[in-house]
């Protein structure tokens, strides 16, 4: 029987999760993961594969925990416009209020490492599929009932509030943005009346 | 007398934006720098005062090369939103065209560093203020002028622009974003006819 593993990789995986997040791929060493892991460099080898492979696990990780509350957000019944609007107010409140300056994962990871590695940018892409997915689908419902004019074009309004909650997120990243944030999307949920 | 240094200092620091621009601070070593700049690190160290001194004297360059001419396109006589859109389908394009994938440097930067970097994050800051207080004169002068009518916010407009370029050119870091991003400017460039 193989020895008993003295840590539980589900939680070193989350604290992974939250180191990469905070500071990036290449600002995070292994010496970096050792110690806020606690525990030894062969074991994040042998659980995980390596640093690039834990990166990329903690990734996924980060998908499951943010993609579906978004999916479920805009897929009740009823009227579609005031869960896109709370969509929104969400992102910029969790902005404005993202004392950390963490941002968003999906962008630093689509910053930092979609143009030299292929399996992330396919991760970062999967997410903006299912986001702009997500959003097209409900806005659709949102035409059909009357909620939006019959000439709006739901799925350029998805990527439109696709693309915006990107540049959310970078400034997610810098201090204070909540002014900003707060007047654009005023003006962005105006499209959404 | 002391010794004629046998490199050009623009060109090294030209050298060295573009590095920095294409990977990120991390990821460029000093050693990556010794062999793209073709100069040894002490004079790297003797001239720019070491890595970190070097990515904030290629910030300042990168953001002399770039933000007068947004001042530039945004300050012509006559009317305005043509101008406005113009910049759009600028910064559009050249994400749709990006086949480096280099994205922008105060993007890339914001990301990757204005949460550890006070004097970063004011580079940042200040290339934002400059963009927002840019797009803002414009659009007074619009309203004024009877482009945009009465009840638009000017301010609040030009808020919504800076965040939407700033996702763009988080897009402009993956592959193929043009589809997305054309369309997200579609439904943003009806707010401004």
């Amino acid at each position: 029987m193989a020895r008993a593993k003295e840590f539980d990789p589900d939680e070193a995986l989350q604290s992974a999760l939250e180191l990469f997040w905070a500071r990036g791929y290449e600002a995070t060493s292994m010496s970096d993961l050792v110690a806020h892991l606690g525990i030894a460099k062969a074991s994040i080898y042998g659980t995980f594969g390596g640093k690039r492979e834990l990166y990329a696990k903690a990734m996924r990780r980060y998908l499951e925990l943010t993609d579906p509350k978004i999916v479920e957000e805009l897929s009740g019944p009823g009227p579609v416009l005031p869960s896109v609007r709370g969509l929104v107010e969400r992102f910029i409140g969790e902005a404005a209020g993202d004392e950390r300056h963490w941002g968003c994962m999906v962008v630093n990871t689509a910053v930092e490492m979609a143009d030299r590695d292929p399996e992330l940018a396919r991760l970062v892409e999967s997410s903006w599929s299912n986001l702009e997915t997500a959003l097209t689908s409900a806005l659709l419902r949102a035409r059909a009932q009357g909620e939006l004019s019959e000439s709006a074009d739901p799925r350029a309004l998805a990527r439109l509030l696709l693309v915006f909650f990107q540049g959310v997120r970078v400034l997610a990243r810098t201090a204070d943005p909540g002014v900003r944030l707060r007047d654009a999307s005023r003006v962005l949920l105006a499209l959404l009346s």
